[in-house]
């Protein structure tokens, strides 16, 4: 779902555009894209039938942060995240108040509900139970991570979270450490799936921090996953679906699943765009560029 | 704040109680007092004059955790947040959602500012600039840490936020990784002060993660805030007070902060509690008991 996205950015990148710029086009291309059901406008409903949206940014150089947390009829939630992150307080705001705040701004406000998600959400069985939700298979939060010209890194992330979760619940997604974490210093990760899971373990701190000890950028990847699947295991816990991603400072990628296949996609030091595929056979973790047979499989077409 | 608590607490624990038991009695002492103005009744209003409360709850076995965002009128957000701390999805939950099963499941409803509360707010000055907002001087976010006699540990803390913070405002208090964390394999933390600053540096989970590498609590405590604040003086930005503390899975206990003293309260093996300080002179961060006169100048009386 991110590739058009990530080709505009990267596009904007290959002009010594900064990192913002092209985090937020591909944020934003993924929000306004009502086939992508996971992520802003014709997002998924919550159990009251209605699209609730979280989304941050981090700018890696200034530490700087900006979160909204489940707010509703926003168009661009990745927008006021980001204009958040120049504040050094108020910067994560959740509900009535964010939604202020983006009013009182001038952020296009639009109903997120699309007929397709309204259908969705007639059609969907209610009494499921929710202590067994799981995030959408096809594609979830939309996690984008790059770096600019000038070694600037920065992280955005947007999501309409769990289908049919409690009205208010909040994930990993808007969560610093959890959904998404970015220092120029060091690098930048972020994690999508069951943010009650990716959560326990600060995954995308985590990877960070495992980067900042010398541990290179995949290893680092797998080995957060690995290590937090053991300890969620050895609590009796069987973990959700996650998935995680992370760039170093010199541009190298990692990328990590408890699934069997997770695309995402890469531009490459020319910055053109390609997918890739992290996949997790019996506990272990490969990377590799999916063919066309691949992905004519992998999304049925 | 926490004294009388925590005393309770304590007691409870020394009858082999769970560790839920005496943090959520400790919790609960500092919500509905008063004269406690960052906490629960009576907390510091927003930017509206509105007292909006966050607390969270990780147990350290299940790493279970939960959490209610800006929820306004309920008595006890502990308890809440405890509940949701059962359940492996919805376990955070902002704004209205939060405050809709707090309703639905029978917690007790309560108007949260008191008259001291809104005299607060109405002699203060709201022009105030919100960018150089500070925590609360005396006492700010109650924090929880503790072990039981089976070796469960866990964490809770409460708060009401930033004094005049913008409506929906989250600070770290909620946030896995930087108000909280409990792993009864390894120890728990928490932090108070500026949870903008706390967030960036996910203190909590750092922290812990020290002390998985075997480093000492103390140790771990000083060495993540040292680090934390030399990252944040390479970006620039002069950091608000920051305060940790931490429990390792002996029982042996740190803190460190960036303030001058900083008051936090142990039982110790016989479950008799005392005071400590945390101090910071010249960067330089060192434990110590206070005596009378030091606690009479402290406090003033």
């Amino acid at each position: 779902m991110s590739f058009d996205g990530l080709t505009a950015g990267a596009a904007l990148l290959a002009e010594n555009q900064p990192v913002h710029k092209a985090i937020l086009t591909a944020v934003k291309n993924v929000e306004d894209n009502q086939n992508y059901v996971s992520v802003g406008y014709g997002g998924l409903p919550n159990l009251d039938g209605e699209v609730e949206l979280d989304a941050a940014y981090m700018d890696g150089d200034t530490l700087g942060f900006g979160g909204v947390i489940s707010v509703k009829d926003i168009k661009n939630p990745i927008e006021v995240a980001y204009d958040l992150s120049h504040y050094k307080r108020n910067c994560l705001l959740a509900g009535e108040g964010a939604m202020a705040y983006a009013r009182q701004n001038g952020y296009e406000l639009k109903n997120m509900l699309s007929e397709q998600s309204r259908s969705r959400y007639e059609e969907s069985d209610k009494q499921v139970n929710a202590e067994l939700l799981e995030a959408y298979g096809g594609h979830d939060t939309v996690c984008v991570i790059g770096k600019d010209q000038r070694g600037s890194m920065a992280c955005g992330v947007s999501t309409s979270g769990l289908f049919l979760k409690r009205p208010g619940r909040v994930g990993d997604t808007p969560i610093i450490g959890s959904g998404l974490y970015a220092d120029s210093e060091i690098g930048c990760a972020a994690a999508t799936g069951v943010g009650e899971d990716i959560m326990k373990g600060c995954l995308s701190y985590s990877i960070t921090g495992l980067m900042h000890q010398g541990v290179d950028v995949q290893t680092a990847c797998v080995t957060t996953l690995d290590n937090h699947l053991n300890r969620l295991t050895r609590c009796g816990h069987n973990a959700g679906s996650i998935s995680v991603i992370a760039m170093d400072q010199q541009g190298h990628i990692g990328a990590a699943t408890n699934k069997a296949a997770f695309p995402f996609v890469v531009a490459d030091e020319n910055h053109v765009c390609h997918i890739y595929v992290a996949a997790n056979e019996g506990g272990k973790n490969n990377i590799f560029r999916p063919n066309d047979i691949w992905l004519k499989n992998y999304t049925g077409d």
